[in-house]
């Protein structure tokens, strides 16, 4: 039975660098295109960790080499090169992987912006180092005159630490919408998107922030009315007493029984959390919607009940 | 009467960094949303000569940084990223505009690759400087261990020469296609697109090339079986003569007499002359199409015929 399925891919998953990233791509297209071959619609977001930090170092450098001509990019701006950086190796390689299966399909990569809520509290305390490791000298000058807020990382060095407000619409939803119903393999929200909020009128004024790609992939599959949201990650099923001797692998839970595991402290905060919270959200949302979190290697046999942690209404 | 209208805008005239780009793009989102408002179907290719060369700045400085980590990014890679960073700022600011003028339509960016052919001549003649200037060490290293073809340019250093071939196809043609079928504003072949030949089987390769982004156009313009095909430069009209006392401004002319006149040398290579010589292909593929070559600010005249100068069969 076709479904129409939203994947969210893992940043991490994608390689830290460019010869990394094109043999990361090639065994998430065979993945992917198993579940286009079954017969699904896929529509693809994915992470951007390392590459938007990539990214934000080497414009950082090119401030430092001419800050009079560069000034330093925006978050946003870096996020939104990051959608083609990495678009461009999973689109051509989806693409590939389709046509040497004798799937005639195209495949897409939309730049995509998501709006956030510019009195989300997550602005008040930017918790989410990124980039580049500065010295206090640098990170005090950015602070001073960029309104950065720096963090001291782990001895380390400082960083600039970002807000990660939750999304709160799709803006080219109509176009990822388009594009599906025309039979596409639809790439979009990189990153989690690039994130902007609104301000007068119907401007959208890019924002110093990350959205987390797993709330991104929820919103985006509600918006699309899609029957399934996969979340992939390092491990098959979700566990609770993890790494401990009673650790308990789980299959198809209820939205319920999720909640209480959330409110246990079951799931690591910034790990397993958010995607346990996304899942729920997603299942919650609609009668009939599903959630997966599985591995990549299993979205497959997951669809199919066979494995991963399943979470349902 | 509506038309199919691909319009192709200069990378130069999008400024050379990030508060220029946000100022220029307010001027193109106006007369691009003028022929939106007038009814026609609109189709947007950009350049990207001064954005990839500051991406690829960027990217050198973070291989400079470290260089067993990030091997430099070839150049098919940094035309993606300015397709994002580019396109980023030009659908936002549209949509703006469309909203503001109580249009809606959806803005779509897609990532795009175009297929050039691996036997172009233009591999055997690299000719167009990008990117840093570097000493001739640098050069001399990136030439041997890259494979690079390396010029020293005009006394103020080495920098890296790149081919330009003629763009083949669109290699994401039916997807712009459902888009502006569905009453999409899609922005295309950003900076001529990304480069890319066919090897073995179904496989694309990023080449070491920038496309012109008024070929890029042309050929999409035929793809997409369009009525008309702008190309937006710095003079309201193309003149013979130029700058001579004897100059002569051009209207209407049929594509005969401006072959005859390109034939002449009346148009400088690399500037004028691409220009013409892809208005002439547009205008000789096909009978009823029409090109035009004028200022941003006289697209709409231009399309009644009131000015800039018009090529036809």
């Amino acid at each position: 039975m076709s479904k129409r399925i939203v994947v969210a891919l893992g940043g991490n998953a994608l390689g830290g660098n460019l010869p990394e990233q094109m043999e990361a791509v090639k065994t998430t297209a065979s993945a992917i295109a198993d579940l286009i071959e079954a017969g699904h619609e896929v529509i693809i977001a994915h992470g951007n960790g390392p590459q938007v930090g990539m990214i934000q170092n080497a414009m950082m450098e090119l401030t430092r080499s001419n800050p009079e001509k560069y000034p330093l990019a925006p978050l946003s701006v870096c996020t939104a090169m990051s959608q083609g950086y990495i678009g461009y190796d999973l689109q051509n390689r989806l693409r590939e992987e389709l046509l040497d299966r004798g799937i005639k399909k195209g495949v897409a990569m939309l730049l995509t912006q998501v709006e956030v809520d510019r009195n989300d509290s997550a602005f008040q305390n930017p918790t989410k180092p990124i980039g580049a490791f500065m010295t206090k000298e640098e990170a005090d000058f950015l602070a001073e005159t960029r309104g950065f807020v720096v963090m001291e990382d782990a001895g380390r060095g400082y960083r600039r630490a970002v807000a990660s407000p939750k999304p709160v619409s799709i803006i080219e939803i109509e176009t990822i919408k388009d594009l599906v119903e025309a039979g596409q393999v639809v790439i979009a929200c990189g990153g989690g998107g690039i994130p902007v909020f609104k301000t007068e009128g119907h401007h959208l004024k890019g924002a110093a922030a990350v959205i987390d790609k797993d709330f991104a992939a929820e919103c985006m599959a509600e918006e699309l009315d899609a029957d399934m949201l996969i979340i992939l990650t390092a491990v098959e099923k979700v566990a609770i007493n993890y790494n401990k001797p009673n650790e308990e692998k789980l299959g198809e839970i209820d939205s319920v029984t999720a909640k209480k595991y959330m409110e246990a402290g079951e799931f690591a905060p910034g790990s397993m959390l958010p995607k346990v919270e996304a899942a729920v959200k997603f299942a919650e949302s609609k009668d009939g919607r599903t959630a997966l979190i599985t591995l990549l290697e299993k979205a497959k046999e997951g669809i199919e009940g066979e494995t991963g942690t399943i979470i349902k209404k």
